[in-house]
């Protein structure tokens, strides 16, 4: 067992983003020591590690460098440098999750063929070397509208995806790499949150629910836990599970579902790394998802993952026609409803639909957090100042 | 209403303790701009704030230009300059607690004549200017055995309290004026934190009881519900209000308190700021009390004060015979215990009785956390290294 309580034990964190920042707080509890490294200079993490490095993830050099200085590195984005984490293991430094995880991941054309290898249900897709040649192939009748266009690398916060319906929809796109995928009539869209020490333990969290604006293609809500049946949420965990360990993961692993029509659950895409579809734990749960990250790749005991309190999560997006300063509208109007608590991520300008924050709602009754979410929803605006 | 989320705003804190560290994570989540003033170089709340400054709490100047630097400024330990508060009111820099009510709490002797000016129930005391003093008094009979010697300034974490059993016990004081107080033969010893801010509300948590070893003067666990009847539950809270109220109090006021044998509450002493006795509300409140102490000093909106689920807190302090470098033996055993969170206050030496942290223990059912907490207890062990 290695002494990592207030002792000279360094965790390296590549990425200084909103989830670094949330993850530091768990550090402190533990008194760990951390470094972190992100390209900008105004990172949210940047308070409170006890070492920054400004630079960039995508460069050998600073990664290894930067992860040299450290026992134990992690990243919370999954644009990293792998093969400075390769270089960094043959060195003897842990990095979890592993290079070699990771590079199932990243790419998620990759990823997409890892789940065919692996029987591991997921909607069907087709891969194509640039825009190019998914154009023609659409010319051709190779693929029929509509469906879904993923970009197999740089995607984030909903930027390389979009759904093509008409062939005009085409000439929006970025060139590179990317899939196209058959457009899953679904139900619900849900996700599950498994968390893996070295050791080998292996603890879900309850499967959450991801609420769709009614007419906007927008995710308005993040509940759990997700109002299906019993049945259904088994078997997403056990799915979920089979898929971590096909990863042969270590640390925090955000699976993403689709509920079809007919009850089958189908992988859409993971994250290795604590997810906004856990946010909702640090105040629902008995232990939320970034202490649960600290505990996996540290290889200490995995905390209780059942809920205390049923929760939701809003995010807190910039307002359209809204860029400079930021100012939180009406934020002292949500803060007298019970159960609520904003998270403010620390960016101090605001952009259309840039992720400034979130609010999570708990209460013992889900419906009653629900209700209130609503409320939380139509009061709060991030916008500039005037 | 101020805009004090990711804004200008600055949050002066006097003191960079434990409470100052917990109390940052809070202001990260709501992304204010923090300053710390403490005399140690290694204080733990260095590494969270905005920017650190090094210099003693009781020197004048240097709190009134530490202060001057902030647009509010509150404070983690009573022992601070009440006269640089005073100057910095004059200026216009809002002090909460103000320095009106940190005067009439700071000094023991001035707390007690207080609660009989305002006819708040305590024990029986009688001051004295100087140790010789009370010594007279005690040889003169005008004070009789058993007593409780109270230091009327600088005492904290047990220390300047002592219980005087035979003539000889007062060879160990201190010098300096003290409080002769009654022995009061109680059931349960109490605390309830109050909540108010400057627009006037307040809010209650819930009674906490201290338990206590059966055989040695120490308290092992900090109960959250108190198993007690709800009516004498009830008494206390009110009296905790009219205390808050009769010091016209802004922030966290921690009221410790005891239940007599035929159910009276009297008062014992209080404390202006975030306790060791609501520590338990980080897992098991809506509204820790960190979270709450920030949202009454800036007059936004109290939070709710009820629990989740039951809390149970078990302080983490040196093991006696051990002064060093510190570990915590057996840290990963109670880290596999459902509900069960280490709170590690990043001090790198550990001496005989120095709190080093606290571990929260929480569950549904606050008998089965008992249980647990008992096992936490009997497990982990601050030592030093070999």
């Amino acid at each position: 067992m290695v002494n990592y309580f207030s002792s000279d034990f360094k965790l390296g964190i590549l990425g200084g983003g909103q989830l670094g920042k949330m993850m530091l707080y768990e550090t402190r509890k533990y008194d760990i020591q951390t470094l972190v490294l992100d390209p900008s200079e105004e990172a949210p993490s940047k308070i409170s590690c006890n070492y920054f490095e400004q630079g960039e993830l995508m460069d050998y050099n600073t990664v290894l460098n930067f992860g040299r200085k450290a026992n134990v590195v992690t990243f919370e984005i999954e644009g990293v440098n792998i093969e400075a984490l390769k270089q960094l293991e043959s060195e003897g430094i842990k990095t979890f999750p592993s290079a070699a995880t990771l590079e199932k991941i990243q790419n998620k054309a990759v990823q997409k063929k890892f789940y065919l290898e692996k029987s591991i249900p997921t909607a069907n897709f087709e891969v194509f070397e640039d825009l190019q040649k998914l154009k023609d192939a659409v010319k051709n009748n190779k693929i029929s509208l509509p469906f879904v266009w993923k970009s197999a690398t740089g995607g984030y916060d909903g930027k390389g995806v979009s759904v093509i319906k008409i062939i005009e929809d085409l000439n929006e796109l970025s060139d590179g790499e990317c899939i196209a995928e058959r457009l899953v009539p679904f139900k619900n869209e849900l996700a599950v949150i498994v968390a893996r020490n070295p050791s080998g333990e292996m603890k879900t969290y309850p499967v959450v629910e991801m609420e769709f604006h009614p007419t906007a293609n927008q995710v308005e809500y993040v509940i759990c836990p997700a109002r299906i049946d019993e049945k259904v949420a088994e078997k997403a965990r056990k799915l979920a599970e089979k898929v971590s360990e096909a990863f042969g993961h270590v640390g925090l692993l955000a699976v993403e579902m689709f509920q079809t029509e007919d009850d089958q659950i189908l992988i859409n895409e993971v994250a290795p790394r604590p997810h906004n579809s856990g946010h909702y734990s640090i105040e629902a749960s008995y232990t939320n998802q970034f202490e649960q990250h600290i505990r996996a790749i540290l290889d200490l005991p995995l905390g209780n993952t059942e809920s205390k309190v049923g929760g939701i999560m809003v995010n807190l997006v910039g307002a359209k026609d809204h860029e400079g300063e930021v100012v939180y509208e009406n934020i002292e109007q949500i803060m007298k409803m019970d159960g609520v608590t904003p998270h403010i991520y620390g960016k101090k300008i605001t952009r259309p639909f840039r992720k400034m924050g979130h609010v999570t709602i708990v209460d013992k009754d889900i419906s009653k957090a629900r209700e209130v979410a609503e409320k939380v929803k139509n009061s709060i605006k991030v916008i500039s100042k005037k």
